[in-house]
């Protein structure tokens, strides 16, 4: 039976880089990869045609189907929306929860062709590749109580409750450990331990696991030293495992050191393999519609997806190899392009991709 | 009368730093500054004396202070205390909301002869100049209810709250307008508005006060893609202002920007303009009483002091500039030592401060 796969373009350049990873999806069936391939909108297109972000017959899709490809949500259009749950990230944001995609992976790996297009120095960023794994379904984006009110006085507050229970952190602190033992064996546990109660078990339960995965270094940081750690020096992290809220803000800073967010997939699980994957930047509505949007990022989505939910690490390698070639050959979008290099489309990187692969 | 100053060396490198910094106290009151200094432990130096990280006699001697110069707390000695109440740094945090210093100034600037120190590309930080505005007596450090307990069924959970008033947003948020106005006139308030309803409403406030300053060009960032601009072009940056948490971290990452943490000082200023100053960096216990520390940062600490407790520019003049000769001459602690300059103690660099000013 054909595995399932649901695309959700999205906003701003979401539809034009989700284009071109279904050619290569498609490529992937026309070599035999037996997939059934359906759209549906998400976010603010969602918005636009339905007036909510993630309408029921798509969460019923998604529910159904093996995979989920998102392009990226989110735009100015939608972003003067004062209840929140009617802007486009709750589309986002309920997808993930619905589907219980607590595991979220997000690598940042530095390809060697690319390393000029780093702020950092070359010999600090040159063979980087860090694994980000970031529990994604609890801590403060879904604590309860949470809102916005008015005291007896009249004084408006606002207050949200970062919030994990053990199972929920013994969850993810397991998936970092297993990807831990497949790298390099290193694990960095990140919380604010000095500071807030919640992160005290957070690091109680990784020291608890640890026992279980003895190949495995764990150590601690606390997460503003581990944001210095990454601009001072981020070769030393191998695999680090955080929150919700510190993996937002730590995943984008160590992707941003490669120079070249449009490079970086990311893949989000469920305990039974079933994956969301998405590029990590977002839905850049000032270049939307150009031709000038990254598809590179979420063509590797695929190949996450390959790995992680269907189970066909020949295709994903495929892809893989055939991207390295494509920047060996030179071929660049606009956000990674430099003297000397060919800027080329949205689109005619889409086919580069198709023809090398 | 004299002006009162108290200084809490701490834990780790602490002592030895504060030691410099006391020396061009000094030397500045030699020069007709009149001050009278005194001293007191704090953090785990304070556990180790009398059981709690701020003895309510220290308290006193803080709040009756000018101005408070802070060393740094913390040290794996202390890191095992399971009681979040007892640990150095609920000694600094109980200064901090007892004198309720909301205001903490955190510049990142980076100086030009140690441009080479940054792990960044000389293009992307030479002349860098930002100041971070962090609120530092609310939000997630201070909310309640917080702590640690088990549901009925045995399962251990954590739990911390963040909450903020609109008196507290607009207080922090109206330092860093004035900032602003003092500087290049552009103010980035950063938030997860997206995610968060107490930052919808710290968004709402900020955009409430823009009206009044209207020489201030005030704009709007999530966090991820703050800490992701950062890495990326920090030179957009002139005022930041944040909340106590998402501070921690961004204000690490800008400072380490510049590649010498151990340069960078930092005010924490209640509305009567009392204040306390730090160094941005830690107690760095590995090398303690080794001679290793660069007491600049507490140095320049006190020409923060000067400048905005004790209403004696001047004097702050002369010891920032006594910081830029030394620099000039080559002299350097070891981190911020490199091939062809002259590597000094932490006694040694304080001397060479006190002799140039
Ligand atoms: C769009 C937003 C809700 C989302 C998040 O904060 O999780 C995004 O920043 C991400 O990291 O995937
Ligand atoms: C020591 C710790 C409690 C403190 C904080 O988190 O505020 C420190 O990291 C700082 O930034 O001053």
């Amino acid at each position: 039976m054909s595995r399932k796969i649901l695309i959700l373009p999205g906003d701003g350049i979401g539809p034009e880089i989700t284009r071109e990873a279904r050619r290569v999806l498609e490529a992937c069936r026309d070599e035999g990869l037996d997939i059934a391939l359906d759209e549906a909108p998400v976010g603010g297109a969602a918005i636009d045609e339905s007036g909510v972000p993630l309408a029921p017959e798509t969460l019923e899709k998604a529910k159904a189907a093996d995979a989920i490809l998102l392009g990226a949500v989110g735009g100015p259009k939608w972003d003067a929306m004062e209840d929140i749950s009617k802007r486009p990230e709750k589309g986002l944001l309920a997808l993930r929860k619905e589907l219980g995609l607590f595991g979220n992976l997000r690598p940042a790996l530095l390809y060697p062709q690319l390393v000029e297009a780093s702020s950092l120095k070359p010999d600090v960023v040159s063979g980087l590749d860090i694994m980000i794994v970031r529990e994604l379904t609890g801590g403060i984006y879904f604590g309860q109580p949470r809102g916005r009110d008015t005291h007896e006085d009249g004084t408006r507050y606002g207050y949200n409750t970062y919030v994990y229970d053990e199972h929920e952190i013994r969850r993810i602190g397991r998936v970092a450990f297993e990807m831990a033992q497949k790298r390099k064996k290193r694990l960095c546990s990140v919380d604010k331990a000095n500071v807030l109660e919640v992160t005290m078990l957070w690091r109680d339960i990784m020291n608890e696991l640890a026992p279980e995965y003895p190949d495995v270094e764990l150590s601690h940081m606390y997460v503003d030293n581990a944001a210095m750690q990454l601009v001072r020096a981020p070769k030393q992290f191998d695999v680090i495992v955080t929150g919700n809220m510190f993996g937002d803000i730590l995943s984008d800073a160590a992707a941003m050191l490669t120079g070249s967010i449009g490079m970086l997939p990311s893949a989000s699980l469920n305990e039974s393999g079933q994956g969301m994957y998405e590029p990590c930047h977002g839905s850049a509505p000032d270049i939307a519609g150009q031709g000038l949007a990254n598809p590179l990022a979420t063509i590797l989505s695929i190949a996450m997806m390959l790995r992680y939910s269907l189970n066909a690490p020949a295709h994903a390698d495929r892809i893989e190899r055939a991207v390295g070639e494509v920047l060996d050959r030179n071929l660049r979008t606009a956000d990674i392009a430099y003297p000397g290099t060919e800027q080329v489309s949205t689109e005619a990187m889409g086919e580069a991709v198709v023809a090398a692969f």
